[in-house]
């Protein structure tokens, strides 16, 4: 489905995603310049849709593309997932790509388009849990205070150092990331949020470090306040995560997986709260 | 210019450029995931085309990505260039991208194209020079060694920071940037090398701090080298900037840029060496 994202706001049109759509030209496919979201769906429910439609404009002003139009975005998504539904029968999971870059060289037209898949199948990831290895991002945990030209903080679709980051898992026989600052402290997954307890405490990275605000992670800190844990951002230590009672890598579509082996270490599962936890961001509305 | 960039090595394809011919899964789109080269062309002849091949093949090794098939790529540039003369008439400056990306998600067959544009006028830039900051590129000097998968070095199509860099460039009344380690080293352009000259020394950057080995600087190296200045690579701390006797930024399709203004501070240009060693690299035939 493309969107036609122009300053006249006039709506998008249907495409076949089979077919080629895109100019060789299109600044998202020679510079990776543009931004994305990937919104989880389940029972043609999208999840934290407004949350997702605000990081995307956020992340269009960090690159000073033009503001989305977001309700022509909003509407492409909603129409998006009914045809996916009306098409393949009711799929229980679906993601959302939104994908907005700064369109054919030159031309100073954006280019967007919103695409419908079906998602894998994550149980084992969310019960079993995953392994996961720490790798340094490169970047102090203040850059985007400093430096704020290396767009962390913005979700663009220069992605390759996060599928690099992924492929070192693989070889390291993990199946995902944290990255630590090089100033030692804990940032984010390759494309998740961490989360970290510490007895009845919840934590995670506060987004002055230049990561990404959790969609999901939000709705995990109103689950475990709901359950009388305290929840808090906080610069965390990478020694903390070693020392942790639990933790979960936490994303849109995956939802939270619980981290079963870090850096070759154990960890701990606490099957009962991490289902609980899964069955209330697979419900959620909003 | 599709190049078919298959195991099987059956060649190319031309392809009108002004047509979509990308797929909205294809993760050179959708994830900056794949590398490209730029190379210059001045009167039919492509500059430094077997250096562009090779750091080709090196950004595919640093990427995971299947080996291109250098022989295809190479009859696709030349062809390019051959058509493009034929039609437009001969131009005096061409450039000529690679494009290879990790293709359609999920088919593990990348995506390749070749494209010639006509170069804008670049005289005043390499004549009258350019206003360049310098700008923090947030990583250490040695992260080429210490964490492989922030692939510097390598040359991706996750290019946004590049961009990002390039607009401050011009929020600030600048042309171009210099990259810093964020230890305080010199390392590159935003899309060039950096060369100093202090006294009869030239000095650029080593590769060994994971910026691009320049296809353009090694020629800028023997063009000084026939005039009798030293030519070494260095480890280059950001105040030698300020202290050189002369900069410049070199390119494949700008070619060498004087440094008029650094960091809101003249510098001395030196027309004639200038001029020279731009038509020494106008003239190169590889």
């Amino acid at each position: 489905m493309n969107t036609d994202n122009g300053s006249d706001g006039s709506g998008y049109v249907r495409a076949d995603p089979t077919q080629p759509q895109l100019g060789v030209l299109d600044l998202g496919a020679t510079r990776g310049d543009g931004i994305f979201e990937t919104i989880g769906v389940a029972n043609r429910q999208p999840h934290a849709l407004v949350p997702h439609l605000e990081r995307f404009a956020k992340s269009a002003a960090l690159l000073d593309l033009p503001k989305p139009n977001l309700p022509v975005w909003r509407a492409a998504v909603l129409a998006g997932i009914a045809a996916h539904s009306n098409e393949q029968g009711l799929a229980p999971e679906l993601l959302v790509k939104m994908i907005m870059t700064r369109g054919i060289e030159g031309t100073n037209v954006p280019t967007g388009w919103v695409l419908v898949h079906e998602v894998g199948d994550f149980r084992a990831a969310r019960t079993r849990g995953i392994r996961v290895i720490s790798l340094d991002r490169g970047y102090r945990h203040d850059v985007s205070q400093t430096s704020p030209w290396l767009l962390q903080g913005a979700k663009t679709l220069s992605y390759a150092v996060n599928k690099a980051a992924m492929r070192e898992a693989g070889r390291r026989g993990a199946d995902d990331v944290i990255f630590i600052s090089s100033d030692g402290f804990v940032l984010e997954g390759a494309a998740s949020s961490v989360i970290l307890r510490h007895g009845n405490t919840i934590r995670t990275p506060g987004t002055d470090l230049g990561i990404l605000a959790g969609t999901t992670q939000a709705h995990v800190f109103e689950f475990f306040a709901a359950r009388g844990f305290a929840a808090e951002y906080a610069l965390i230590p990478a020694q903390e995560l070693e020392k942790s009672d639990a933790a979960w890598l936490v994303s849109s579509v995956r939802q939270a997986a619980p981290v079963r082996v870090l850096d070759g270490r154990e960890k701990n599962i606490d099957a009962e709260l991490t289902g609980s936890l899964n069955d209330f961001l697979l419900a959620r509305i909003q």
